[in-house]
């Protein structure tokens, strides 16, 4: 077996709370195999906030140098062009240099799984406000990447897929306004949901995916009573979908379908997976249990992308006190997904 | 103590579950003190399904005649003006005379508790396209209470409230296409949902009810990045119920909101109840860990109404074997929310 690549896990915005958690999940031991992408004062600021003494931190050039870290130092790649001064920035204010830093370490990151340096990228939380304070015009690092990954050519069709030990949940729409969001659930928007969430969910080791897609509608819209969505375009998506051979069902009622998905030793989940129509319909079941243990995962990219389900706590950055639970459920994801491309015998979550 | 006046359990769709699980309750306990509001051959049938020997029914001619019912049967009030034949309909296929049925007993039900002869009424799931099929305009329950409320004037401004164990949410919007709740969800909707849910919980036992207000968009529309709904409306709603002495919060992202209400021994809510702008946002996580304690409250009526969140399972129709513990949850609500009606002393839930 051939030696396993590092992950890339980006700092995140410098003002939240994405460094210290990325401290935490190294001293917890969560992150071996990992190397950091991020600055070193911002890194050697969150190491004290974990630990009084600090945390030895270890700048190497390449992921591939992962192994010149001696033992307890974190290792940091440090891309090129990064603001000077940042650990001096505030913690919980919204700072266009933290946006421009924040960017910088996603394009360095993601330049080196795309170089075969590393086996996947893991990210840290980012202020979509810094991002726009630094001239950066993408909503979240959904769509940063996505286009990062078009090579100029035309982006690759994504998808944001949340998961946790109970349910899986692919979004046709994210960060759009509710209303927008309606307009963007068209035939082919839902077609091509159906597609990249069955491909991964295969990739992923379920052989034989059952996809249940909720309506947009209260009670799918009662048979037209309550909108048309459903009949005019989620239905005949699903159909197509059907027809090319994908196990998709519905739609269903969006308040009951993520009850028959979820999956525990006391409740067999009926579906493998569930794809809602807009963010809040899907991350709503995923976080009601609480945000530790949910991890984003983004389908679509030509590399293993994952994160952890929530955003950059500025209200508690600088404390101390931020849980690194759901970084290191992602950081494994990320290993499991990453492993399971070379392997193919990993399998997600229970299901058969 | 004065006698505790009894119960009104209308029957529901006679080809779905409705008259099952009424049965079911009875036999289990949970509808002491109940009188059902129905046609003596669609129980009879139902009570078949629950006993090979059935369950004895005692057709009495009001509910103040309770105690002539000999103990072990059940007591039922028949409304005038019942389509015949009634229990020859098929179960599982939606039927206008089955939709006409299921809208006199609700009226039948409405009556007898505003002349003072019910202490509150508890209904069983009706089915929209029956009562369409009828010629009855209503939507749901809901819609048709509020009109019966309205003595001919205006109707009563009301709102849908659910409850489980863990958690309370209460709707702005309902039965609407996604595109028309938007259009719904205005400041005065907003401010009345607050007005409605405030005095509802403190009549309910909580003394300083603690509010939070869930955002239309994702992340609460982003500070207007994803749509200024939070910006024009929601907030100077929420304003202005603070300025009348409302504790109401946010508006907060949808999707963390109900996590962080969600009120469990190892998870002490933040809120008392939840607002949501939508049908499924505030649905699904009421849902999401199963339906069986979900219990509809509406609020705003002039009398108590409570009902099971599930609806006809016309697929499970007539296999006895319906599961009536929402039923009984909401039997069990309607008599405490009535009882403190008197008394005053009732708490919701675990809130303090």
């Amino acid at each position: 077996m051939m030696a396993r690549r590092p992950l890339l896990v980006t700092m995140g915005d410098a003002a939240g709370i994405g460094p210290e958690i990325v401290v935490r999940a190294f001293v917890e031991g969560a992150a071996k195999g990992c190397v950091v992408v991020g600055d070193p004062g911002v890194m050697q600021r969150a190491a004290a906030l974990v630990r009084p003494l600090g945390v030895p931190i270890a700048v190497i050039d390449s992921p591939g140098e992962i192994d010149l870290a001696p033992p307890g130092a974190l290792p940091l790649v440090v891309p090129s062009g990064l603001p000077p001064g940042l650990a001096a920035c505030r913690w919980g204010v919204v700072d266009a240099a933290c946006g421009a830093a924040a960017a910088r370490c996603i394009e360095h990151a993601a330049a080196g799984v795309r170089a075969g340096e590393a086996a996947a990228v893991v990210t840290a939380p980012i202020h979509k406000e810094a991002l726009a304070a630094a001239g950066i015009g993408y909503p979240g690092h959904t769509e940063m990447l996505q286009a990062l990954a078009a090579d100029g050519g035309p982006a690759p069709p994504v998808r944001m897929m949340l998961a946790n030990d109970e349910l899986r949940v692919v979004l046709v729409t994210i960060h759009l306004s509710l209303r927008r969001a309606i307009d963007a659930v068209t035939y082919d928007a839902v077609l091509q949901t159906l597609r990249i969430a069955d491909a991964a969910a295969r990739r992923f080791g379920v052989a034989a995916p059952r996809i249940a897609v909720a309506g947009l509608n209260p009670h799918a819209g009662e048979g037209g009573l309550f909108g048309d969505e459903e009949q005019r375009v989620i239905a005949p998506a699903v159909a197509a979908a059907c027809a090319e051979g994908i196990d998709a069902r519905g739609p269903f009622a969006p308040d009951t379908v993520f009850m028959r998905a979820r999956d525990t030793p006391s409740h067999r989940g009926e579906f493998d997976l569930v794809v809602a129509m807009t963010h809040d319909h899907g991350l709503i079941p995923v976080k009601y249990l609480g945000v530790e243990s949910g991890v984003n995962v983004t389908l679509g990219l030509p590399f293993v992308r994952t994160s952890p389900d929530h955003g950059t706590a500025f209200d508690i950055a600088g404390l101390g006190r931020a849980d690194a639970a759901s970084l290191s459920a992602a950081i494994r994801m990320a290993r499991r997904l990453a492993a399971e491309r070379a392997l193919e015998v990993i399998r997600l979550g229970r299901s058969p």
